[in-house]
């Protein structure tokens, strides 16, 4: 029923944006679209959708606005100072979801330039967004959404529409909340995402067939999401396009930086910007992220004889996913401590991580024992292993074994590298009957 | 006078092994070599040297021999298990000199194989090297020697004609000490050799003039011997080839294969190896390791629009000279933290290091303090700066104004970030008070 929805508009049609916005269309919305790129106006507006000149055109008389530009430089744009910005003529009470990925920083220095250009009476939604383009286009995206209760009353049916209904998760702690969420969730895709193509790379150079050694990752506990939707285009020549190596920079780059501002050292995705840094200097920032497997494998056979230790497929399959395993766990713990750090509800990380894109195996099996540990403050001990639970040492050992078959084939392991150094400082002089989520002891201080 | 003086056979007349050869020969020994390339034999063969058509005829007779082949398993071969082997000439008593730079594990083989074969009468000495083919030729080499009294007694003779006599330390421990002193040696230079294209190449992406930015470093707290030595040839196109890639990626190996057999996070020697590993792929380990600034420049101007916060010279050449101080106080760190986990003696680490190609400004002023509290047992706390002292929270903020320049030039500093990374664990969640050395916390329980 068309009637009975509000008038939306919607700045920022890319392809997340123009997937959230058709869908709204679809659902009886009336939605009047902003973008900087007319032929996606055009296309918008065969959706059936309303188009715009500028921002103020697209907002004025609105209740709802819905941003999902690229970066913070584009939504300060856009809301605040460009030409014909937003802010010219948001009508009182405008609702507005800010739902790009930003910086917990950038939204709360948003929310304060409202106040002081007096326009408190907005009410901001910091609402960033994960799933991918097609669970956009279908409103069942995972939506992490921090505001203030004035803000969430109204925002609440707008929100449930774009969210799967039991993905949309209210973050306590108000605006920069919601962000912040995000932040941690990407830790989780940031390194991932890199170490999908660590992995499989590992695998090429030690002369698996890929598919073969996708199939044993996908039914062991290296499992993770971004592993099972990166790895097939590594098998189609990074085809089709759907997710550039640009955009995990762009939100990796976001959490290194919050990690500095907060004193938080995050280790591995620190590690991931760097080799993200390196592949877009080869020009690979617009391919599709899967295609930084290529940094991994190009050396394969011309670097002089190399030999490694491994010689059935069984251990040399064990070997990748022994990999993957240690970085994950390390993965997990990062992503956990640092949620720790920036006060966020643990249980709250947990359950939406696990059914997001940042979802892995590891995580779902040592979360839970790292959120009891911050809960009770026994982070620095109390770290028995349980009964049919995983041993850090057990872990420790074998993705030492694929670290140093990596070696002996002088093939670069960034993230496994790291995790390794990682689990040896949690490990310290001993360390035996450690379980596995007491790597997080090494960010225990913070 | 010739005839004072003993026969020698020399295996494995590479750049240095020539070097220390020829000079052998220069100070009257009969020095017979051997080597596997035919051309160099004919080389040695002009300068004075005899020659042998292996190494058993190489040794024959010969009261004295030293091994100078570049891997563990070269040595292997033509000391005990390749054709013609030495082993199968060598007369009792015989002195042998492994200079080769080999794992301790590996010589320390060597002797239990010497004994299981028999020959426990072989006085074997752990004897690395390091100084260049300068000073190979010189006999000014500085030299690391582990062994046993007996040997020690025979030995010193020729070890002080190839060493310079203030650069001559015995290493307490026996067999596997000079080795271990080698490694911990080298962990500054595996680090400071990649630090220096690291800091450099930064410079070129900030846009400053290299020989500039080349001789704010000399003058300042970041200077270090590799880098001094290494630059020139970056700017000379990476020319003449004096050490490649390939030789630091070796050494860097070793340091990394012991960390992880004896329990212990080499931090950022590990980065470094990754960065060599991906150099070699592409096909650069033959090329000087000047060059390998050639990763860190590649983007420069084929990014898009990236703009960084910097605007003056002055500001610029900070940011690089703080970013290389921030990477030697960490290496630093981590080689003494590697010295005392290993059992040497840190006094004499610390005084070959600052007098060898490891040598740079941040050991000579952290290292005493380091020390300090390893000896006092007070690495945990008791770090307040002292008056003059550097202090780590000043170190850390200025190392990540440079990280966070790059990240906006989006120019991967390997090094760097996982430096910043090290300090920020050792400050946990303070550390304002701090002085510099306190860094080595992070490696406190090893």
């Amino acid at each position: 029923m068309a009637d009975a929805k509000p008038a939306v508009s919607f700045i920022g049609l890319g392809a997340m944006g123009f997937g959230m916005a058709t869908h709204l269309v679809k659902q009886g919305y009336t939605v009047t679209g902003f973008d900087v790129w007319a032929p996606t106006l055009e296309r918008f507006k065969a959706a059936g959708g309303l188009i715009a000149a500028s921002p103020a055109e697209a907002v004025a008389d609105k209740q709802f606005c819905v941003c999902m530009v690229a970066t913070p430089q584009q939504a300060q744009s856009v809301l605040i100072d460009g030409p014909d910005a937003a802010i010219t003529a948001f009508p009182q009470g405008t609702v507005v979801l800010l739902s790009s990925t930003v910086p917990c920083e950038y939204v709360q220095s948003l929310q304060k330039q409202l106040e002081s250009l007096g326009r408190s009476d907005i009410l901001l939604v910091d609402s960033p967004v994960s799933g991918g383009v097609a669970r956009a286009a279908d409103g069942t995206l995972s939506i992490m959404a921090g505001m203030s209760d004035a803000a969430l009353e109204k925002a609440r049916p707008l929100l449930a529409e774009l969210a799967d209904p039991k993905k949309l998760y209210i973050v306590e702690g108000g605006i920069g909340a919601g962000s912040n969420m995000k932040m941690v969730h990407q830790v989780l895709a940031a390194v991932q995402i890199l170490a999908a193509s660590e992995s499989l790379g590992f695998a090429d150079q030690l002369g698996l067939d890929l598919a073969k050694a996708q199939s044993a990752v996908l039914a062991s506990d290296a499992w993770n999401w971004m592993f099972e939707h990166r790895t097939p285009r590594m098998l189609t020549e990074y085809k089709p396009i759907a997710s550039a190596i640009n955009i995990i920079m762009k939100d990796t780059s976001i959490i290194t930086a919050e990690g500095r501002r907060s004193g938080f050292p995050t280790l591995l995705t620190s590690t991931a910007e760097q080799v993200y840094f390196s592949g877009i200097a080869r020009g690979f920032g617009p391919d599709d992220d899967s295609s930084l497997i290529r940094l991994y494998t190009e050396g394969k056979g011309k670097i002089g004889p190399v030999k490694g230790l491994a010689s059935s497929e069984e251990e040399k399959l064990a070997l990748v996913v022994d990999l993957l395993k240690g970085i994950t766990l390390c993965a997990a713990a990062e992503a956990l401590a640092f949620a720790k750090a920036v006060g966020l509800d643990l249980e709250q990380v947990f359950e939406l991580c696990i059914n997001a894109a940042g979802g892995s195996r590891l995580l779902e099996k040592s979360g839970p024992e790292i959120i009891k540990a911050f809960k009770e403050g026994t982070v620095e001990n109390g770290w028995s292993t349980t009964e049919g639970g995983l041993s850090l040492k057990e872990i420790s050992d074998k993705l030492q074994a694929a670290v140093e078959e990596a070696q002996r084939l002088k093939a670069p392991l960034f993230l496994g590298t790291q995790a390794l150094s990682v689990i040896k400082l949690a490990l310290g002089s001993g360390g035996d009957g450690l379980a596995a989520g007491a790597v997080v002891k090494v960010w225990g201080t913070f």
